[in-house]
């Protein structure tokens, strides 16, 4: 079968976009309000514009292409995602969302359509936190949940605030908060992203639809025991702090695999001091990443986890648990899980239901409106990072999905020829 | 029953030079050639001086204090230790030794006692590396170990040369080979110093004589494997570098414990790559420090260590050892070990044999003459910490058998009284 997407114009929609990096041939760098996210700007306004589509820039950056609706009362179906990268990044993640909201825009040109509902192709800015921290900026501000007064204290690595940077821009930060969208201004949100792990590809599948993105929890692991001189001091008479730490962290891996094959446990960050080669440990400390797709899975993981630490505590070492971070599971909308699954059978499409253990713009938009959200595959599960791949062909794949479904929830319809109207 | 030596000078000869510190309350910071370190030295010169020594300097800020013997042509008994110290170090760790061959001197002194052979008390630079790395640097000058060219190579962490700092102390570096002692030129070394360790302490014991240092070794692990998204990536598709790191640092300490009660592995230092909280690590890497009493149980520590890590190169991680460091254990004179023990003996006090786990000295010169090394508790264990202990009893007790040792070493006699001689 072939689908609606134009590989062909696709490529050249996240080449095109990729040219905009502050590092070239080593991966994608477009920091917020950086002069590279300028011209990506200027580039996707411009294409949304061949693609017929009536733009607009918000006053933090957002940028929105309308296609009107034949009822332009009705409240708009957003399709997007960002355009800001990590350093080094790849040129996937974040452009392929607005490239299929872009691409969706020229097929509903292409092939006449027209919604009865409008649809805005959406960009936004500062999903990864780059270059202000914390992430999901754009979508946050949007969905209300950053009061646009703290654009003020949120700085980057130099020191300029986030509404120093939107004012140098061009933009009034004291407007910011004329991009909060009333609840009830969008009929929905729908969301392409690439899936940054390696499950799609291992299991040779086209897409995947996200039913929810999981609860995620980080703790900071304290184990403390007591310096010694690696020579003198005898096996039986240590307080290793990291034997003790080893002991937890063999521990560890298993609790995920124990919670359910969707919840996954990673130690990422690890500390061991005075860190001398001829000193005995007298301090580990390290995080733990848990994430789960329900409430349930994930409090039952962290309680697990703090069961393994406490029991540690002895042999004269001291454990102690810090809880760092705690978000809920958020659940997408199931009507659009399902009007995506149809349209990805309809279009002969392999597909599964997928949990994302990243968060996205679609998490924070699920609090605004009923959000959908489609996985492409990533080449050997690699994310933030140039050798992020995902071939056009599966990327177009992802795209058809997602303009089967405007299509399907805008209520558009081929217009007749003129000449029918006359007969 | 009472001792030899003066508790109440012994303490007062500690607590002089711990005045001599560049961190007044927060430890003993004397690194060599520092303006403390001129001022202990001067300190040690009265000292000797008032001992009734006879004080000499050689060319790299080793001192001499002797007591000539009967027959001044026998080789000299060295006595001592090191001057030096880590930063924020204890008041014992090199000054014990130092003061024990200081109020030997006094006791030699007070019971009129004349040796046949010349005694030299050695209070020497360096020994713990603090300020040229390295560490054991004027025993290693001494014992003809060390290329007195090097010290221009050798540098401190503002880039001054060991040369510079010699030629800024007053001496002249161009001189330092002066200070090679000649094969056969020293007739033994007899060093006190504080255990380091607990198990004196934890036994009971007043002294230990330490019939060998043990064997060295270190090597450094590296464990490879692949980053990932720590939310993406589910727990059966990771290779996760600190997961390998853990299984094989989970076997390590049994490996000590199998090839003897006297050998100890220490993993103290250790680096998780790129260590975000949120990505699967890529690379670990840690220190594995061996030790043991014997070659064969070093050699049999090292493969057993190396099975362990080799045995780990699966599930897609890459297992590399790297060996950094191998020092052979070094066997101290068994006829002064004899001597020694036999002298404590005689004293009532209880001793055992020990092996030491940390390097002295007594290791280096023991290339250079029959050398012999005593060992007074620590409290806790501890050392190279402002907490360092040992009770000035303690200590004294230890002094008494190195000047025990001393005199029958020496063959020291009491002189007659001169209204004998003349019926």
């Amino acid at each position: 079968m072939s689908g609606y997407a134009d590989v062909r114009r696709v490529r050249g929609l996240i080449e095109g976009l990729d040219r905009y990096t502050a590092t070239p041939g080593r991966g994608t760098t477009r920091l917020t309000y950086s002069p590279e996210f300028r011209a990506a700007r200027n580039f996707v306004a411009a294409e949304m514009t061949a693609a017929g589509l009536a733009v607009r820039e918000d006053a933090v950056g957002n940028i929105f292409g309308r296609i009107e609706g034949r009822d332009p009362d009705l409240a708009p179906i957003l399709v997007g995602s960002h355009l800001d990268s990590v350093p080094h990044g790849g040129r996937f993640d974040g452009p392929a969302g607005v490239v299929a909201g872009i691409e969706s825009a020229f097929l509903f040109r292409d092939l006449c359509l027209r919604p009865e509902r409008p649809i805005e192709v959406v960009a936004l800015i500062e999903e990864e936190g780059s270059r202000f921290g914390g992430g999901l900026l754009g979508s946050r501000l949007l969905a209300g949940q950053l009061d646009p007064a703290r654009l003020a204290d949120l700085r980057d690595a130099a020191g300029v605030s986030a509404a120093q940077a939107i004012a140098a821009y061009g933009l009034d930060p004291a407007e910011a908060r004329r991009a909060v969208l009333a609840p009830g201004s969008v009929h929905a949100f729908l969301e392409l992203h690439i899936e940054q792990g390696p499950v799609l590809e291992a299991e040779g599948r086209d897409i995947a639809i996200v039913e929810r993105i999981v609860g995620l929890a980080q703790l900071m692991v304290t184990v403390r025991g007591r310096a010694g001189h690696a020579g003198t001091t005898p096996m039986h008479a240590r307080r290793d702090a990291l034997v003790g730490a080893v002991l937890i962290l063999a521990q560890l891996p298993d609790l995920a695999r124990a919670v359910g094959s969707d919840a996954v446990l990673t130690v990422g960050k690890m500390e061991v001091l005075p860190g001398g080669a001829n000193v005995i440990p007298e301090m580990v400390s390290f995080t733990v990443d848990l994430r789960a797709p329900s409430e349930a899975q994930l409090t039952r993981l962290i309680a697990m986890t703090c069961e393994v630490v406490g029991a540690s505590s002895c042999n004269g070492l001291e454990c102690r648990i810090e809880h760092q971070l705690y978000v809920p599971p958020t659940p997408l909308s199931g009507r659009i899980c399902a009007i995506l699954t149809a349209e990805a059978e309809a279009l002969g499409l392999s597909h599964r239901i997928m949990v994302s253990g990243a968060g996205h713009d679609a998490m924070i938009l699920a609090g605004l409106a009923p959000t959908g959200l489609v996985f492409v595959p990533s080449r050997g599960g690699i994310s933030h990072a140039p050798e992020e791949w995902t071939d056009y062909i599966q990327l177009a794949r992802g795209i058809d999905v997602i303009f089967a479904t405007l299509r399907r929830m805008a209520g558009a319809t081929v217009p007749e020829p003129a000449g029918r109207l006359q007969s």
